[in-house]
């Protein structure tokens, strides 16, 4: 019989998840082609409008499957309802049963997300991080730096938002652990000060250009999973050192990458997979004066990885 | 918080429900365009052999959207357990939250798939049955005739099997159910004895041959949902009077239809789907001379039919 669990006990072991080395761990295997991701399944709805994908795969020679779905109703705030819902799935690859069902109503997205943000942390930052530099002070914004606590030591953060009210909440709700943050509604006061930025926004045109960009700065860039989403000035990738990406398949249709290579100023053949990264040092940063870009559009075995982990804390506790 | 079953859950009312009403609904919605059906996401193992398929869909403006989740392991049986597993998943359409998780392990697709051919019994099977033929004596042949029951008075059945063995146990697990079964191994005897047939093996040679078929016959095909399995000669299909699909656009790459085509000695373009057989008489059998065939593959929304009719059964008790 396949276990349940719901979103207060996926909460109560996932802090103490080493979630990191579960998603790095993930990505190394994808990058050595271990991985099966097949295309995403969707449906579109049109009254209210909404949309349901199923993103699934499995590691070769794994013990576990992977399907996920995640909903996303654009007028639940209406009724008082998030946006977004879903839930995973976790399958034997050995049995085809249903071994847990994961009613994580989409926060392990959000977790995941946010541990590749400090999977490429730990091996594309610069030595000294002087301070972190936060572009979207939302939920997943929140998810990066609590991520970030235990990979990079720099306390000191800049954060832009959309909103006074909504920087200063993030401000406050990120002191207690041990952050200072400031403020600021311009991306460029962000690059001024920052050289470990992450950018967490569903913006469709470029917040920071890349005469903000200081030498030696770091970019995550995980809000672009789409063929329209864009939170960089193309020409950042063209200038950067290296260009990483988390799927070098999905980086031909879908973020930084993608927009960079259809402006026609970068090639698509310059990208490192983050894998790669990951698995050779020599593959990434050599110096503190090279800019870095990873690009991150989310990819099945983050899910695989975090589910197992999950189902693993939750089914041994 | 969704709503999770068990497969007792749903047995325990299933029996209650007006299957054929919901399936009939669904092939009619179907016909008229209102069903969106995204392709079959699919995965394949290795180490150990087997596969596991996602289907989903959704009737436009409807209150619900369906995922369901098949898998086969070729080698469970060696461990004791069942070769096929699966769930079935209800979402909301308005909101995209989660209503209900069915772990009916597989058996919806088993009663979803009989009592298409009860809908198709209804609407094609001629006027005067004088004897049941089922070709296939496992679990989808018992399921075939327990649907049956209410929609034809014949009690008579012949029924064909791979060995004397299973005719007989089936035999007898008809028995109480007031049918009088006779065996038989060779399947021209049921076409000599029998004018509805219901085909459900999982065959890739024709087991029924065009020289055996009387006037008059209906056979049902249920078996072949692949583009390999085969259990009609396509002569069948090349003299037959009518032939009809669940699905048209699934009959140009699997099932009967499929074969008979790539044989070279039928022609789609003839072919009915069978939502337009239920909502138009005029479209299906005409006498009772003629012989008629069903190619049934499967589609999703069956499974959003039984999906609804499930829930709504357990949610209301």
């Amino acid at each position: 019989m396949a276990k349940i669990y719901d979103l207060e006990q996926i909460n109560s072991v996932l802090d103490d998840i080493d979630l990191v080395s579960y998603i790095e761990e993930g990505f190394a295997a994808y990058s050595r082609g271990e991985v099966v991701v097949p295309p995403v399944g969707e449906m579109i709805f049109d009254d209210p409008r909404g949309e349901a994908h199923i993103k699934y795969g499995f590691i070769k020679g794994d013990d576990y499957f992977v399907i996920k779905v995640a909903s996303g109703m654009y007028d639940n705030y209406k009724i008082g309802l998030p946006t977004n819902s879903g839930l995973m799935l976790l399958f034997s690859q050995k049995t085809g049963m249903l071994l847990s069902v994961l009613l994580d109503e989409g926060h392990l997205t959000g977790a995941r997300t946010a541990a590749a943000g400090a999977v490429v942390a730990k091996h594309m930052a610069p030595q000294h991080v002087e301070r972190i530099g936060i572009i979207g002070a939302g939920d997943q914004g929140r998810r990066q730096l609590r991520m970030l606590e235990s990979i990079v030591d720099c306390r000191s953060v800049t954060v832009w938002g959309v909103s006074q009210e909504e920087v200063e909440v993030y401000q406050a709700e990120m002191a207690p652990l041990g952050y200072d943050v400031n403020t600021t509604l311009e991306p460029a006061e962000v690059a001024a000060a920052c050289n470990l930025i992450v950018t967490v926004t569903p913006a469709n045109e470029p917040l920071l250009q890349r005469a903000d960009i200081r030498a030696g700065t770091h970019i995550t860039a995980v809000g672009s999973d789409t063929a329209e989403k864009q939170e960089l000035d193309p020409q950042i990738l063209a200038d950067a050192d290296i260009v990483v990406s988390d799927s070098l398949a999905q980086a031909a249709s879908r973020g930084e990458i993608y927009q960079a290579v259809s402006a026609g100023v970068f090639a698509s053949d310059a990208v490192v997979e983050l894998g790669k990264v990951i698995v050779d040092e020599g593959s990434g940063r050599q110096s503190d004066e090279q800019i870095t870009v990873a690009d991150l559009t989310g990819v099945a075995v983050q899910d695989i990885q975090i589910s197992k982990a999950v189902f693993a804390a939750l089914d041994g506790s």
